[in-house]
């Protein structure tokens, strides 16, 4: 097997058996390919796709390439959440330990941050101490004691799709829905779930900004994770503006901290809830949408979940105190910014891109695989769209490293918040429902 | 600059200021912008292509990214050839020898081996001793007593080209006609040049297999050379079959040597004599293409190109008995196989991939960067497309390190000759004749 030979036949538009594509994971995996021709294999994927049975052998080989875990001894459902990521979205933050509160496991496997989009696992590490690069036994271990753990994908979990995804976020080929597809798909199946729940983002903040590729992407997904015995539903949420108030890696775990505590902002709540609902039904732990829906309820609201959270911390090498007092814990940006209104209007758009790329340059994202992140930068978006603002009013908070930094993120967030006179029209947060059976448009969903 | 975003935004169909692609070359002949964006980018132009000034600012940086030669002082003209390769071409090792013996200053900087296309280089330093890497001074210095010089691209010539075009082998993005014009005219305006000619190949065993595309190539590379004040002609000659009996490093100098003697396979000495009569012709040293063609012609039977050539090797540290026993000095492959005639037949067609992915597959090509070539292997075509043979008749023979190589070789080579009965359509050696004026059909040329 010549490696140009297949990147040319893929870039000619034809395709790649599953032996090829196993051969060429494993090769890469363990180094004996360079990155150079698997960025450039990416790029012709971006622009001639795979067929089916090439993305099923991808995913197949990526799975392959490592280790699973193995978690039928729990004795209870196992049910992730997996989004193909935005801007300011902390749901999974909130989400696991929610729904680990109801008694379901969530052995949640999560991503650094990507192009212009942040990761979870850096949001996490920006705790002083947590610790995401458990070894498989220690997160079964924690999974048997709290019945949740928040980890990277570790080495020994599809390691091919690891360097990939690195690779993909500093080659400008995330956007291409058969490796979004593939990577994610063999990351969860590698967590032997009985569930689960997909977040799709669509608009101007996702990886997908066509509603039509978020669809396909689903279902794509949703086929790989059925024919392995795992139920799978994915919801399409809005990723037109950033989610939720703060964007940045220690922000938006103080912001998680509100969430946990019953607050936060709606857009955030309102995702979660309806994650965590759809977690519960395909766990089977509740009978029906609205018993799922009053049981996420009220374990956000009762505390349990913020309990659960403070556990997993601990667990995990961070603060007891830390969900008590953030502020004492997490580091701040010595630098603030604000962009304020020119003149009154009605906030017409908030660029989640924008956002996201005024993250990267301030240091809190990460434009090369090897860039390190820093946790106390970030944006602070004050305003929705659809909002009446008056003059002078602060649209932004921008939160710097140093006054370059921030110098840097004005001239890029100058026209981040778009403003008019007339309400533009609403996105619904909430949009498609999609399962194996087919996709349910959501009605009158609420907006950020 | 991100390079993300101008990845993005090629890749999404959208061009590059001159001063971006600057940025993008100087950044990476600094080893600021590692080879998996490089590729990504290359695979994205693949795709979309660039615009006329793009390419110019994309060679333009190129060149200012090194050094340049200036031979103002040697007070002649200062001619070079480029081919855009193929397999079996060994023209550069007969044609510099023979233009400069006429009193042409012969600058020539060649480049090595590239997906399954030979390289100059290569098979000059299968001369032992011979040595490539001069550095500028010294090659100015030949320049000045031989009228010749053989060499690399030195590190201090157009290094972001000399990266770039490594790469591009090892990705399959060799064949996107601007990242080929501006690698060849980077190198070729760094020579100090008052005229250039071009042999662009067409054919199954070129880069470009399409006439169309070749014309394009030359057409864009002769507007780079007149802007800049070099008469740059080109010749489309025909790369459908291998040119010359010999095909890999080793064999392909001792047939140089033979044509340099008067002899050797004629399509071979049909190429060089023409690029011979152009190159005194944009030289300005004979008037007319019947005298220029007269010069060269007496020059390659008379001895004159065969001594200056003997020269040229001892001057850069090749043995001076080379010439006149080539046995004695280059390498030769321990194992030998043949590939008959399953049954009589006339010639079809001789795939020249085919026998340069053999040859790759010997060792003696590159098929990733940092591949080593071996000098002794490769494959003898015995066999032209139209030729009468009989049953059992030997097409080709395999030059083989060992019997495992040579056992590859067979598998690959083994439909790589095809017979037919009836005679295939000819197909003219040299086609067509480009210059700043446009395109003249040459009707009548020989074939193979």
């Amino acid at each position: 097997m010549r490696v140009t030979d297949l990147i040319e036949r893929k870039r000619d538009g034809g395709r790649l058996s599953r032996d090829e594509w196993a051969g060429l994971m494993r090769f890469y995996a363990a180094g004996d390919i360079p990155d150079y021709q698997m960025a450039a294999m990416a790029m012709a994927v971006y622009f001639r796709g795979m067929e089916g049975d090439e993305i099923e052998g991808l995913t197949a080989a990526m799975l392959d390439s490592g280790d699973r875990l193995a978690l039928g001894h729990l004795g209870r459902p196992r049910v992730d959440k997996h989004s193909t990521g935005g801007v300011g979205d902390k749901v999974s933050l909130v989400l696991a330990p929610l729904v680990a509160a109801c008694g379901v496991a969530v052995p949640m496997m999560s991503g650094r941050a990507l192009g212009h989009t942040g990761g979870t696992l850096d949001k996490l590490e920006a705790i002083p101490g947590f610790r995401t690069d458990l070894s498989l036994d220690r997160a079964v271990a924690q999974l048997e004691t709290l019945g949740c753990v928040l980890i990277g994908q570790t080495a020994e979990i599809a390691p091919a799709d690891k360097r990939l995804y690195a690779l993909r976020g500093a080659t400008a080929t995330v956007p291409a829905i058969p490796l979004i597809a593939a990577s994610i798909m063999s990351k969860k199946l590698a967590e032997d779930l009985t569930g689960l729940v997909l977040d799709v983002t669509t608009g101007a903040g996702a990886f997908l900004t066509r509603l039509e590729d978020s669809l396909a992407l689903a279902r794509t997904m949703i086929a790989l994770g059925e024919r392995r015995g795992c139920r799978t539903v994915a919801l399409l949420t809005d990723m037109d503006a950033p989610l939720g108030v703060a964007c940045g890696n220690a922000v938006e775990v103080a912001e998680s901290i509100e969430l946990l505590r019953g607050g936060g902002p709606a857009d955030v709540r309102a995702v979660t809830l309806a994650l965590a609902t759809e977690m519960l039904l395909v766990a089977g732990v509740a009978a029906d949408p609205a018993t799922a829906r009053a049981q996420a309820t009220s374990t956000l609201d009762g505390g349990a979940a913020l309990e659960m959270f403070r556990r997993i911390v601990v667990a995990q090498g961070g603060p007891a105190g830390l969900v008590d007092d953030p502020a004492a814990h997490l580091a701040a940006a010595p630098v603030r910014r604000v962009i304020t209104a020119s003149g009154p209007g009605i906030v017409q758009r908030v660029e989640p891109k924008r956002v996201g790329h005024a993250i990267i340059g301030l240091g809190g994202g990460r434009s090369r695989v090897t860039d390190v992140v820093d946790p106390a930068v970030g944006v602070l978006v004050h305003v929705r769209p659809g909002a009446t603002v008056e003059a002078g009013e602060v649209l932004l908070t921008i939160l710097a490293r140093d006054s370059a930094g921030a110098d840097a993120a004005v001239a890029e967030l100058a026209d981040a918040v778009l403003l008019g006179e007339a309400a533009p029209a609403p996105r619904p947060l909430i949009s498609h429902r999609v399962t194996a059976g087919g996709v349910e448009e959501l009605a009158g969903g609420v907006t950020h």
